[in-house]
């Protein structure tokens, strides 16, 4: 390739709009979106921990003052919704997403009595989501030691459940967000492809084209991606949340810019995608002044996002 | 993102070389690469299978003649390396990688006694691919059915006699290349951005930078990625081939070109890390002139890599 044509292909990648080619029944979905993907917008957001201040109404008001547009709340808000909405709206901020979590691992239970009570609580959380006004609420099929199936069996059982719930979460105008974690808390589901491509098996076999998606966290992805890059075009239209941290050197997962991990590559991926949801801090300070190292973070990801 | 932002953040997405940010010591495979990143090429390859002719002498001699760069040989190679070598020197092809496949699953089996078996006969092959200045050995952990051992023990094992086989690989230039497979054919290692992760791990592991990487394979890919782009700026550096043939739609895994398939996406993707190693056909012929699809599928593939 001369540098001509360099320059050619690259505008090609750029417009893949303009010269989207014909999709066939399996094509990915990255390039059905292609035609209709949004302006990319880096929105960002906090969990409650991460936020500097001492009440919810404090670290409300102080997201807000620092240029967060939106929180997530963790399970705590179940049921609260729209006391929980208010208050998020009266500081001027939208919720994102629920962070939920993987309820034991009873979804995924080798003891089958068990599995029935938790998705009757995954649907009470996307019924809270919805009241929320929420992207979705956040899944992990199974932490480590929390399920004796392995991950083929697994894999298995969510296509069994999944579609109907992600119907549900369709009703409910939210989502059921699988997080990929890293080996160290889970084996099953590490990779951002590999939640995108269990979310679009559960579309297909749903046969709705939303309710169930994936995020990525950049710590985890720093131990299980060879390319954040890679790891969110592969998502594409299917990608719902995205967690700020910084990676596993040290001080690890901290705020992103307290380690040398860069976000450049990661969102490049983002607006590739038109990526226009939100990122969210879920992470610890390395620092002594949480509220500084929240507000300097805040800016160093403005300036990774204008570099990228 | 405006109009403007967006040329910006493709013309930031292009030139990687000009921006790439500080790697640390666990960035991706592809940041780190950007810099020196090649020039992509189409370097098409064929297997002798899908070549046209009746005799190897005469299905180099047409894969020479269509365009093709290089030949792709199968495991009866083994042992007659330097009496291969010359025959595709002599019609002016390459030798791209040797398709060797999982040995029965023997290197991963639970019966520990076919272990050491299997990890010997694929030193043979790597030697062969050493003596045909291949680019590597087409390795698959497991099909379907061939070992009893979970995917987390797979991986396990795999990190276990991998280091000192890449090793061995890398001393004689060449590499073993994983293979990931749809789900039809195998449950472990489905995905690129997975047997990239397997072939990082194996490098960091072994202290190499070379001796193991993995491939694409459009047919496969095209049940198990969600987008082909993404799959292979996951792999980046550690591509080492690419197979081609059309998807799972009828007439199935035939020729480029034959069925509706695209290969525009992926191939954005290829010229995005600047992949110059080859592709070869692996796939069968709808049509009845086998040399006449051979013919057109090139050119077919060479229309997609001009309009990506």
């Amino acid at each position: 390739m001369n540098r001509r044509d360099f320059f050619g292909a690259s505008a090609a990648l750029t417009l893949g709009a303009a010269v989207a080619p014909t999709s066939s029944a399996f094509a990915t979905q990255t390039t059905e979106e292609t035609d209709k993907r949004a302006e990319a917008k880096l929105r960002i957001c906090s969990q409650l921990g991460p936020a500097p201040g001492n009440s919810l109404e404090e670290k409300l008001e102080k997201a807000k003052k620092y240029g967060c547009d939106a929180i997530e709340y963790g399970g705590e808000c179940i049921g609260k919704g729209a006391e929980l909405r208010k208050k998020a709206e009266d500081a001027g901020l939208e919720v994102s997403v629920i962070c939920w979590g993987s309820h034991g691992g009873d979804l995924c239970s080798e003891d089958v009595s068990k599995r029935q009570p938790g998705i009757d609580d995954l649907k009470r959380a996307l019924e809270t989501a919805g009241e929320l006004h929420a992207n979705g609420v956040i899944y992990v099929p199974a932490f480590n030691g929390q399920t004796k199936l392995t991950n083929q069996e697994i894999r298995q059982l969510l296509m069994e459940f999944m579609p109907d719930l992600a119907k549900f979460a369709r009703d409910c105008n939210t989502n059921i967000i699988l997080e990929p974690l890293c080996r160290m808390e889970a084996y099953f589901l590490r990779q951002v492809a590999d939640g995108a491509s269990i979310a679009r098996d559960v579309l297909r076999a749903a046969g709705i084209d939303s309710g169930i998606g994936v995020m990525g966290d950049f710590y985890h992805m720093d131990t299980e991606e060879t390319s954040q890059m890679g790891a969110f075009i592969s998502a594409g239209s299917l990608l719902k949340h995205v967690h700020l941290a910084g990676g596993v050197e040290q001080p690890r997962r901290t705020f992103p810019g307290e380690n040398s991990m860069t976000f450049v590559d990661g969102f490049r991926g983002l607006k590739y995608i038109g990526y226009n949801k939100f990122m969210s801090f879920e992470c610890g300070c390395a620092g002594r002044d949480k509220e500084e190292a929240f507000k300097n973070s805040i800016q160093f990801l403005r300036d990774q996002w204008a570099e990228a």
